[in-house]
């Protein structure tokens, strides 16, 4: 049940159909993006799911050329956000790295921008001055997310990318994201059009949600599921939340039932495997990528299969 | 912004109303029930929760004098609950020690049982047998919580104890409470009396919840709202996040907002402090008195006083 990379053998290779997977290149943090590319075709996935860091490394068209001439899909680009500050000349600045992340995407050929709204202002400044009351305040920093996905969505319309919210773990509420459940983005993408905004399901942020299944269906039914993130909770949490995540299989996801509930809404996209986890980035790129592939096949794909 | 005991100096003697302020026996950990009354009343506190492990040390004849003794209110008995396991033999077990706590609450002069309903049973037995894929079926061992919970509702009644159900943050849905937001709460206690099953709200529980002020007039208006607990969010997180509790004022959560839903919600009951903190349990007890008692009318009380 923990995440410790060694534990996590490969017991039958996948012979299962790999062509909705995809490597979200989180998951290999050490490969840049042509490595990340290679190792992808060469484990037999269809898609990759791209950070903006290892765009910009490879350079905006030389990663767009790289990704198309190896015949991957691009499942979503990882991410714009951070909308939530209460400075005004903060948020012009966060407003215009959205507005360049949305032109990436569609360089890139996705119409998927992945956003982690941000954490509470207050957060963001640890160490600093006492905070004033204000700083506290969740439910205007979640209205100020509300304003500013409205000021993107003209921009992301014209350029034929959606904005698709990601709900995150309660855990990082304060520090991450003001989202905290799948209907509370889809709350908050109600007013705009399916193709401008949409919701992500994360299974590590979303699977205790006593809700979960009927926020999924709703997004189908409004047409705003735009993506399906896999890999595990597992206990004990790593001393930084973040990089807790682990394997399929390796902790307390029920992804037959959840995958059940994705293919029921009529999802019919890519499955992004994105682990943030100090040993699985220690292992080498192929073989993360042949353990995922197997624990996609076992935990997985059966959920996704009618 | 840290729950470091040493960092939290009493600022001002706390000189507002503490006539509904409740010591929860769990936040200072090293002293027995029968110093615990006594650091409350020295306090000028008007009430005490009780874990029943302190109760059972004193022997329950015996704590129910010492508190009725010192004038206090029993704003609570902690704990009741683990409900999830799917063995017949164990959950017999389970029903006759909540049976146990249910008489225990009676017999200290409380009518509020807090019940932590436990987690996936997988999760009980770390370093076990490989998991079956149905110890992952969070949506069975919620539905074996709602069969028990009925199960307990005559017993409790007959006794005038009521059964208050505990969402805790979904950090913990895994490990110990699939009850993960107040409106499943509530939704459980739907079938019920209000005197049998109501719900608490713990501020370190519900605070990033977007139906928080929703629910908390819902529990209002349903008479459920059988308790209020307050302590803080603090980043980073505890190793252990069970631990990871600060004073009020040391974190992210608003007080001010959620003690006046709580108010409007026509709470008029003591609110407990339950601070689970290796510094604060490392801490004189009467220095950790002065401090839940400055902070709670600094952060706390202006948000109940309409």
């Amino acid at each position: 049940m923990t995440a410790a990379a060694g534990d996590a053998r490969v017991e039958n290779p996948a012979t299962g159909d790999l062509s909705r997977l995809s490597l979200n290149t989180a998951t290999t943090k050490s490969w840049t993006l042509a490595e990340a590319v290679d190792g992808t075709v060469r484990a037999g996935l269809g898609a990759i799911g791209l950070w903006r860091d290892r765009v910009a490394e490879a350079g905006l068209s030389e990663a767009a050329k790289l990704v198309a001439d190896a015949g991957l899909r691009v499942s979503s680009l990882c991410r714009g956000g951070f909308l939530t500050t209460a400075d005004d000349a903060a948020a012009k600045v966060a407003l215009a790295d959205n507005r360049a992340a949305i032109v990436e995407a569609a360089t890139l050929g996705t119409s998927e921008l992945i956003m982690v709204v941000g954490g509470l202002p207050a957060a963001s400044a640890p160490g600093g001055p006492a905070l004033a009351g204000g700083d506290r305040d969740l439910v205007a920093a979640r209205r100020r997310v509300a304003m500013r996905i409205g000021d993107l969505v003209p921009f992301a319309l014209e350029h034929g990318v959606r904005l698709v919210l990601e709900p995150l773990h309660p855990i990082f509420a304060a520090d991450r994201a003001v989202i905290s459940t799948l209907k509370q983005a889809l709350d908050l993408a109600a007013p705009h059009p399916a193709r401008a905004v949409g919701v992500v399901v994360d299974t590590y942020h979303v699977w205790w949600d006593p809700e979960l299944q009927v926020q999924i269906a709703r997004a189908g039914a409004e047409g705003r599921l735009a993506g399906y993130q896999v890999c595990d909770w597992t206990l004990p949490l790593a001393a930084d939340p973040l990089l807790s995540r682990g394997y399929m299989g390796d902790g307390y996801v029920d992804f037959a039932s959840i995958g059940r509930w994705v293919t029921a809404a009529a999802y019919t996209g890519d499955v992004e495997v994105e682990i943030f986890n100090q040993a699985i980035w220690d292992t080498p790129g192929d073989e993360v990528l042949a353990i995922m592939s197997d624990r996609y096949v076992r935990h997985v794909l059966p959920g996704l299969t009618r």
